[in-house]
């Protein structure tokens, strides 16, 4: 691509209408022989390093996709249906996509502009059903997303996963929204057929604690009962202060056959649900906290707290708040006890727009991460079970200024301790390039997971563990560049990360000393 | 250039007499063929991404330049005087400059062995007066700016806007000065033939509420307007415990021709301005408080505290404080009525060593930033106008940690946000590489406002925005590079981001329904 | 190093059983001939850069070492003794390398089992005292430095100054360990042979104040007192509420022989032990506080805390902490009367693992760093000594967040502050890397002190010192290929920052105005 080709290439548009542009339109994007995913895409340019990442790429490209927290809905691969058009499965769903067109002010209700419904049927706000209409919104907007991972994932999975060789544009959007419509009604893009072809082995769902596991179970009757497993996720149970917490642990006791009149009876609840998440193939827990609080109350005061809520007395949020760090130690000591890994996620303010909450419902891109102090929170937890042979807890975080002051510092020490992916606004190239830059050197690469996504859109899986492994490749290939480590050192590494260690870290795992307390007492 | 040559070049000399330097001085930097600027300065070196950089820079080199949050006096580009000897132009009124000389502890007075006057004329501190040797001591000291934007902006303003060819040091001092006292007497360095020759389209100046604008009319009066427009800057009035704060009252009451006696009028007289302004061109306000928060307060507690301070009582700093962060939700709310572009700059802690203020009086280098929380301070504002249609804010950070975690987040959702340029002293060539790094992948580039220049120093004008389209086309070119963009995307975003991003920010815009009220109430 | 070389390679093994590696074992670690240092190491890969890169390091390479704040002890300069076996020179000291370990879990007594003896000599836990099984489990563990400054200090140790040339493994772990316990039985291995040969011109230790100095006399005696200096640390008795405080402050009255019965005679033993230190070459003060408080108390305030600390009250937190800060602002103003640099190195939540202390006692790797605050914490002491001719002080800090946000800013105004090099987790290739990209630009090279190692590892001093030296000409090589600097410049700063600034900043400086007082009064 040299300089006198500019002038030939199209335009993206712009998004305001003050914005003029200054290069014209012309076919290149509606050739569909040129829009290819390059073999070094995301690869470092210098021309040094590019060999080097691409020799690393290479031995991790093929290997089997291990996603070990996902969002996807289990009833999907349970009952395998056609996704349905374009704009349902790649645009209403995506909070990323959706915030881009709606930070753009292209309506004044852009959630509804996009698709989206309101959670009232009698709201005056109406969701725009024509969703050819909204696929064009979209490709209209495609250059807003220039420099941001959507716009990496979209292209690979339109092309990759979907054989579209169009650039979006407001020229291509209906042949590519043809293109994909018939592609969508075809067996070979259900989600078990995509599941294969995308070469996973296995993937974790995520689930409510009250949850009956109806669709792992199904799914465990088909046979698929090792590729889907079962994600606990009690956040909302933990948190006094949610709106609809009383009902949530009325279906808890409902789901656990333990009626929870009590705190006692609150936490045996909790591990007959976990009991029954574990025999569903679980392996995992999840918890998205806004702090990361781990600081545990005396039985007596998470009693008398618990008591007061369950009485239906408004609890404080100084109150909810202790309760819900004091929960997370009891989630730690639970781990302790029954190998379940603990994942946890915290510093974002959800909904941060809480009229588009009250409008839409949660999760339309409106969460806002904030700073969040990891050193102190945790001591208490690691303190008491860091050095336990039976736990383990895999931090995320959406600040990535923690990388190097505080989470390596921890992972890099407490055996039970490991550092997660690069979570959310941070599973990106640059994101990821540096998380590898600020926590390798503390944490070394054997106390992170390797790469754990984190998404909801089912289609965009390979994308993104693709993606990981050439950024893991470009960040190694630095290194043996600059002599820092031997080519086969890298490699082997980068097997890891890809592959190994986030099997290993959430492998299911038998307590080796079953009756063992944490050996450090409070 | 080879290791050979390196004895031939000239050492820069050292601060410290302690220092030893290692090379012997040569005639190189008193050759005026050799001090020229590289074309290619500060684009990235690797030999893929340079040509790639070097194409999308030729794009955007010649674009007018559209400099909207300037802080050169109207005054001057009223009268276009002779701008006076070359260290009053460039170097006493240059407080990044000043502190670095300061920092070296040349002199106990730092300031005043720069130029820098005492505000009581019967201090025993007197200022340097021979600018003949405040010159001197500046080129001696060339080589403390090496690395910093000071000596980036000074290198491009002496070889291109003044002519100078030979490198700042003891031996070139005196040429130096005699070649610039010299240029400096002809009518083509006047301001406004600078002006033209900057190629510059609009500039902002920043102007008290109280300001009668008379340059601003005379500018007009002299077809003028639509080059040079004001900006409404009211800090001082919105800090109850700022010194002079009564006399600002005061002199608002007379700008508007209302007699502030009470919050209401406050109000009004603070309307009454934002109009005059707006008739005399402006596009914008701009905001410099300590905090981002934004939390209003009941129009009673308002008044109440307002009173309190009228009446000349003393009003706590948590009062003062909670004053004006309601005073950023009012002038929101005007914004949203009136249109002007709502501009904040939190996070500066001013006048770090008060005994230097009280000496030398404000902007003498003694700014230090704080951290500053913006997700949480921003909601109350963002919840009430970030989807309003006629509501614009631009917010500016010289804390770059708060990019990924907060401000891209928000700009990339809410309609009314924009993320402004990189401020201060990230306002430099790595500050706004990491800033491209950090907020693209999340805000993408059309939530930025593209370059927006923070100076005082006229001369530096066309420096700073050639500088930022270098590192946009560098920050572009890799993402070309590593196959994340399309060639003719890159050029038309580089574009976008040089010229036609700010027009588009700081547009003149009439509400596209006046009468709407923000949706989400409070 | 190609591709088809890969499977050629070793494999290093893996931490976790679970782990399946993907390559296979050969030859290569175990060929002495291959495993050597690459001339080029840590310089940046791109073939643009590194040329310039290898110039700039070849002006510095060979230049003395300048070593101003390890934590080496005198005792051993003083009495040269050989230095035991490989496991106790390389490993059991150091935590860096211990704590890796410990984090991968291969023993629930993770410190025991690298060699870490209980405090308790009842204790259950006994240490593993097989020092060649431990050597094992560090070069089987090899991998697990992959990418950390450990594995690169290491590399640099056992080649160049042990001449081991066999890659750490499980397999030539015997190998290694053997030749090194032959090397260790020789003179040329004692700790003067090796500061000789380290070209070693100063190192400064770290000193309790009550330290009697015997071996710096001895050191003096035989002609070595300038080579070897020692280090004012008064941590231990400026904090009230540390366990051993009362023991403390009675060594403190024998070693200055004034007996401290008030705050006043506690302000007179420390000045008499800062005389004594000075006496004995020191150039330098070392404070490791919790925060960077600097709040002075008003003498009543200060004597009443302190008193009652001596009367053996229990003294709160709140008010220990403020004492600290106090006694900082005095620590201060005692610099500036007698001329010993002030060293600040705050952050690190020391000992987060309180049971490990009890176990092992401290630095054992269980220190972690927090964010904290200096703009507004260093203010009071900036405003009345940062102007001051006598005072000097050397900021360090383990937060990067910090740099380009508060350090930066203040050190590139205050004449008498300094940012020293990047401390503990930073002191690392990326670390440096990051500390240049975001400290320059603002505070320029000058304000900064060069490079400071603090390290215990005696061996790892060259290689400390070499790296550095590599990532300065890496960085200002990138300047040079970017044109934002010329190539002479780059060398005679290379100098600069590895020899002349620390040097500088340590220099012995009589008071220029003695009997001066800080220019603002509290």
């Amino acid at each position: 691509m040299t300089a006198q080709h500019v002038t030939e290439f199209p335009t993206a548009g712009s998004a305001q209408t003050t914005l003029t542009t200054t290069t014209t339109t012309t076919t290149r994007a509606g050739d569909p022989e040129h829009w290819t995913l390059h073999p070094d895409r995301a690869l470092p340019a210098d021309p040094v390093t590019r060999p080097l990442a691409r020799e690393i790429y290479a031995a991790t490209k093929d290997l089997p996709i291990v996603s070990m927290h996902g969002h996807v809905d289990a009833q999907v691969l349970d009952e395998n249906p056609l996704f349905g058009d374009p704009t349902e499965l790649l645009i209403i769903p995506d909070h990323y996509l959706v915030r881009m067109i709606v930070s753009q002010g292209t309506s004044p209700d852009g959630v509804a502009h996009m698709g989206g419904a309101p959670l009232d049927p009698a709201s005056p706000i109406t969701p725009r059903t024509d969703h050819r209409a909204i696929w064009r919104t979209f490709c209209e907007n495609w250059h807003l997303f220039r420099g941001t991972p959507t716009r990496y994932w979209m292209e690979h999975e339109l092309v990759e996963v979907f054989g579209v060789h169009q650039r979006p544009s407001a020229e291509t959007a209906d042949a590519i929204y043809d293109h994909l419509s018939e592609v969508l009604t075809t067996d070979a893009y259900r989600p078990r057929a995509l599941f294969d072809r995308f070469n996973i082995e296995v993937l974790a769902t995520t689930d409510s604690a009250s949850s009956d596991l109806a669709h792992h179970a199904s799914l465990a009757a088909q046979g698929w009962g090792d590729k889907v497993v079962p994600t606990f996720r009690p956040d909302p149970l933990l948190h006094l202060d949610h709106a609809g917490w009383a009902a949530d642990i009325a279906a808890l006791g409902a789901a656990s056959g333990i009626d929870v009149v009590s705190y006692a009876t609150f936490l045996a609840a909790l591990r007959q649900r976990r009991q029954a998440f574990i025999a569903a193939g679980a392996r995992a827990t999840d918890h998205g906290h806004l702090l990361a609080d781990t600081t545990p109350l005396s039985d007596a005061e998470a009693s008398r707290i618990f008591d007061l809520a369950l009485g239906g007395a408004p609890v404080d949020a100084v109150a909810a708040q202790a309760f819900s760090g004091h929960m997370l130690f009891q989630m730690a000591a639970m781990s302790a006890e029954d190998g379940l890994v603990m994942q946890l996620h915290p510093g974002v303010l959800r909904n941060h727009d809480r009229a588009m909450l009250g409008t839409f419902g949660a999760d339309k891109g409106y969460d806002v991460p904030v700073a969040v102090e990891y050193t102190r929170a945790l001591r208490p937890l690691l303190e008491a079970f860091g050095h336990h042979p039976g736990f383990r807890i895999i931090v995320f975080t959406i600040d990535e200024t923690v990388y190097s002051r505080e989470l390596a510092p921890m992972a890099g020490v407490y055996p039970a301790m490991k550092l997660g992916a690069p979570w959310w606004f941070l599973d990106s190239p640059d994101g990821m390039r540096r998380f590898r830059d600020t926590a390798t050197e503390t944490a070394g690469f054997y106390n992170t997971t390797g790469f754990v996504d984190d998404t909801r859109a089912f289609a965009s899986i390979p994308a993104r563990h693709d993606l990981s492994r050439r950024i893991d490749a470009g960040y190694l290939a630095r290194l043996v560049a600059e002599h820092r480590l031997d080519l086969d050192e890298a490699v082997e590494t980068a097997v890891d990360l890809a592959y190994n260690l986030p099997l290993a870290a959430y492998a299911p795992r038998a307590l080796s000393t079953p009756g063992s307390e944490p050996h450090v007492d409070h």
